[in-house]
């Protein structure tokens, strides 16, 4: 639950400070299941995704040092959690087993109709 | 696509200015159909509920002189925009047929998991 | 998924023939559950469900006898499911246990963000 | 995500011991809003709902002692949790504010189709 | 919201005349995002889909002059669609932007468990 | 709706006998479409996919010699699944025309948040 506005005539009404909820869904993908049978640990894979996600929760994404002078779309926080997630995988925050993921899809649902994602290799 | 904050300690974090996507379903209902076979002219339904809708879209509510001292939460919005359809049905913008309908249900929903709803009679 | 018309000019473009899938939900209310722990045997209401939308499947309904004169609209086709479910529990095709439920939600969805349905007593 | 069987011809092959997961909703209502203008606390109503289902959570219901001699469907289970919430909200775990909720509505969902929800006054 | 038939002894009761809903879902991909931050301009690439659909909502297909001879099947539709969007990216109804779009993939669900998709480069 | 126990400290509560219900969808892709117009006939996929999952439906898994030493997770039974099916198309219990599918993907829901599939050649 972020607040933002974006800058660029392409935006419209949404260059105004407004704001949106994202629903956040993680995909991990890999050719074979670790020992315990799974792609990826999916307790820890949850805790890793809210530590994520603390760090952008009820703010406002334009005082964001990190944010400063882009647009905080969709398509870009789905990268930004993408490439946290990716960090996370190689530091062994996820265990030991989760280093056999190839592939990693963050999706951001901004609603029942809209959405976006990034998706690449680990 | 709304920015707001909310003021007591119950809200933590929330009391920093975020946002809040929130997808809005309309239920009216009637004892018996109208002359067409319908419980109300959807066509007009959504017309009015978007005129309703464009004065919150994308906007900061802290903003909004009509919300002064208020935390507008979702079921505090809920009643809002009930409040005005039903107005909207009692003025003759929902057609006549509309004048049929004796209760109207507000939903806000936040996410797939949260919603609030206002529920009433016209 | 039928087939049909409209005749009232609050129709507009749904006057041409055309056609619609309705995703069916039935609600079961009864105060107290029966003696096997449950509001109505699942597999039998079931059964029963799909023998009444038999009469109503792959069909242009302006062809139909049942429904000459009238608008086939997604909130008289509720009501016409629920008249033909309420049969069927009175009749005891729904079993001995069903015969406690005191009332029945119909609700036909026309898609994820429009639906219409009929409640009433048994 | 629960195991059990069931006792009762009605079930068939669910008298075999077999499972479920269940994603549980709650819906609180009351007239007015409290003085923060919400209905209920969700941080506190969410964390009771979680105590209360901890409780249920990957177990063999068969082997529960509350429940011997039942058949653990999901109305039964709605009403379990309908019980602990309503107690949760009398002994005020739920905060002051929520005294003033008048009726719970929890549903236990078993899958995109299937659902069984118990309502009641507080 | 169409009508149609289909000819071809698999379809068994769909040879009848009938009908869909179909809510349609368009995924735009690209490797790299354009200069305001965005895959596509969603108010842009909603509007196009829009004019797409236009010629084919409320319409009885076995009447359109384009698809003489054909099955409208769910996964011929979505094609056809796909096709008609991929047009608009070439011409530039979707801005220059969207020039940038590498893949385009196009489903139609006819309800919240049957879908048909097509997917292919621009 | 079956029982089941994991094995494997990563798995805390859930090395308890617990359940789990799965919504299983599949999705099946070739290039070009059937002399139908259709990817596969949909009535065999359902019938088919019905069949496999016949022998899983309300048993208690750690009892199916099947599966003796196994972890039988949500992304494990996916892989099950899709090599039953596969084995169908390939022993043309699907109808000719399915020996023109080139890829299957089983997708099992465990819930609206959580699921696992498995995807790959026929």
């Amino acid at each position: 639950m972020i607040a933002h506005s974006f800058r660029g005539e392409v935006f419209g009404p949404a260059e105004r400070l407004h704001g949106a909820t994202y629903v956040v869904d993680v995909a991990f993908r890999r050719p074979d299941l670790d020992d315990d049978g799974v792609v990826v640990d999916i307790g820890r894979a949850t805790e890793q995704l809210r530590a994520v996600l603390a760090d952008l929760r009820y703010r406002n994404l334009d005082d964001e040092p990190a944010f400063v002078g882009k647009n905080t779309t969709t398509e870009f926080l789905a990268r930004v959690i993408f490439d946290r997630l990716v960090r996370a995988i190689h530091d062994g925050s996820l265990g030991n087993g989760a280093r056999g993921v190839t592939s990693v899809c963050v999706t951001l649902n901004e609603s029942h109709v809209a959405w976006g994602s990034y998706e690449g290799p680990v």
